[in-house]
């Protein structure tokens, strides 16, 4: 790939700061590169391959020129920016949920469904982070079994609201071992020591359906990336009081015969998975240990005997990085 | 109820403090108190009614004169001490897994199975923690709609690994916050900030068929209090940093038809639950709700379309009140 002017929409967030990082440790060829955030970060300064940069203002002009943009700055934004990126000639990789349920914009994991990408019309979507860890594990599974139906849980990490978020429950968990009191800006409820069963922060997350934005996203999302509307997914999001790094207790179904031992030989030469499942020594995919890393780690893969062709799962990757910057980079990689 | 001679078997440990705080709220007719743990807590100090009582050590005259026992010392004690207390004529309720599984001994949810308790040969179990608060919940359900099938993920306290294990988690999450190297003695892994798929510390908690055995026991314990076989259950037991009260991400499959509104009408008057489960004001049920409360709360309750008669429930008891010292208390007021 030749070096492209590449520019990142909402860089002074928690996926904005990981995406300088990410582009920097995978060597992505970067002709030039913008950082744009809101107003209020303007002039702010952040390092890249041993540059100080100073943030911009994004503005309508901000694309000329520009090759690539990668976008994590919500979804409002990108609503109105994307458009105009495109229009300018520069490919956006979004990580919002403003495009992933348009039927013209491709919803890309580059190990599940890269040929769909080949379709884009200068605007790709980056799939939610809870959903990105769920299908790169679950993908070689369906390919060999068929799967039919997932009730999954989450334990998603409070970085996924975001650095303040992060910055909340650090500050909350501080206040509550010392016994003091705290007020919170974030969160519904406490989060620190505490597991709240919401993701977002309002009430209008909640559908007539009773399920969350959040859980409604892992449904649709699921399908279209697997390329496959028979899949049912039977999705309960939960936040609890990790600082990175989601947690996923799966149950599948699948309509051919699988067993554990089978399972297991399917994932561990499946691409961007990482299986690690030896309860004989206690290992098990963790939140401290997934942290920075690329892979989707999986384990405690044994049967569900209680209906046929079950599997139990529990998977855990990095939100920030493959559920996010990652898999965004890794699309730009592909174009 | 005559007032009666107790002994409380564990009096040192987190279940055996909450035994004297549920005796003393519930104003259990009691005669006279005696405390016993090992050796190693003899002569330490606890107050009751107003009183200082003396912890002695547990001997095999112990149960002379003791009418009721509660016991909550771990497995192998109570395995060597129930026989011996019964054939002293000294009722025990039994809050470890010791007879739990055993054909001859009940056990009881008083909400859930009350007359299993006449079946009594002088012991009987408590069932676990994590149970409890299931079955509280799903017996109304499975009376009226006939439970085929339970998928579920429990984020369980710390304090269900015990005094020490709570006061690890508390000390460990202070070291993370500080950036202190910490050494731990208790948890197989990191809990400060983390989320462990298994329960109990030891590698040997893993069965052949990929359980541990706090999952294996949720799948006999709910068969037997629910008294019918035919249920079946997948379960995924999950440690995660909380103090106090286990929440549980739940999915059932009824037989019988079964919406979202009749399950929460059915839920508000059953006993010993309560529903709280209004999404337009974020209400749900919290371990922080929870902790100090006798009632299972339910709540973020919908239907689950991928699944004939499917309905997803979220879960949440105080793991040492209902999920052992009340739930033993509730017994022995029965006998």
């Amino acid at each position: 790939m030749s070096p492209k002017n590449v520019v990142i929409v909402g860089a002074t967030g928690a996926v904005g700061q990981e995406f300088l990082k990410v582009l920097e440790q995978r060597e992505f060829p970067v002709k030039s590169l913008k950082l744009c955030a809101s107003a209020k970060s303007k002039g702010k300064a952040l390092r890249f391959r041993g540059d100080t940069l100073k943030v911009e203002e994004l503005k309508a002009d901000t694309f000329k020129g520009r090759e690539i943009g990668l976008f994590s700055a919500g979804s409002a934004v990108s609503k109105e920016f994307a458009p105009i990126a495109a229009r300018a000639g520069c490919v956006v990789v979004d990580n919002t949920s403003a495009w992933r349920m348009d039927p013209e914009v491709p919803l890309v994991v580059p190990e599940v469904n890269p040929k769909a990408l080949q379709a884009h019309n200068g605007i790709i979507a980056n799939p939610n982070c809870s959903t990105i860890g769920l299908v790169v594990v679950l993908k070689p599974l369906h390919d060999k079994a068929r799967i039919r139906r997932v009730v999954v849980t989450t334990f998603q990490s409070v970085s996924g609201a975001g650095a303040r978020a992060l910055e909340e429950c650090v500050e909350e968990s501080k206040a509550v071992l010392a016994g003091r009191d705290f007020k919170r800006s974030i969160f519904p409820h406490q989060i620190a020591f505490n597991c709240i069963p919401q993701i977002g922060q309002k009430a209008e997350t909640f559908q007539p359906t009773g399920y969350t934005d959040e859980e409604t996203k892992m449904i649709f999302e699921t399908k279209k990336i697997m390329e496959d509307d028979a899949i049912q997914v039977a999705p309960t999001c939960v936040r609890v009081p990790v600082m990175r790094c989601h947690s996923e207790s799966v149950n599948v179904e699948c309509a051919k015969p699988i067993t554990a031992d089978r399972a297991r030989e399917i994932l561990k030469s499946a691409p961007g998975v990482k299986v690690v499942d030896d309860p004989s020594k206690m290992e098990y995919p963790l939140a401290t240990m997934a942290a920075g890393k690329d892979e989707c780690f999986v384990g405690r893969i044994r049967l569900d005997p209680t209906v046929e062709n079950g599997l139990h799962l529990w998977i855990v990757s990095d939100n920030i990085r493959k559920g996010a910057a990652l898999n965004a980079v890794q699309i730009a990689e592909m174009l």
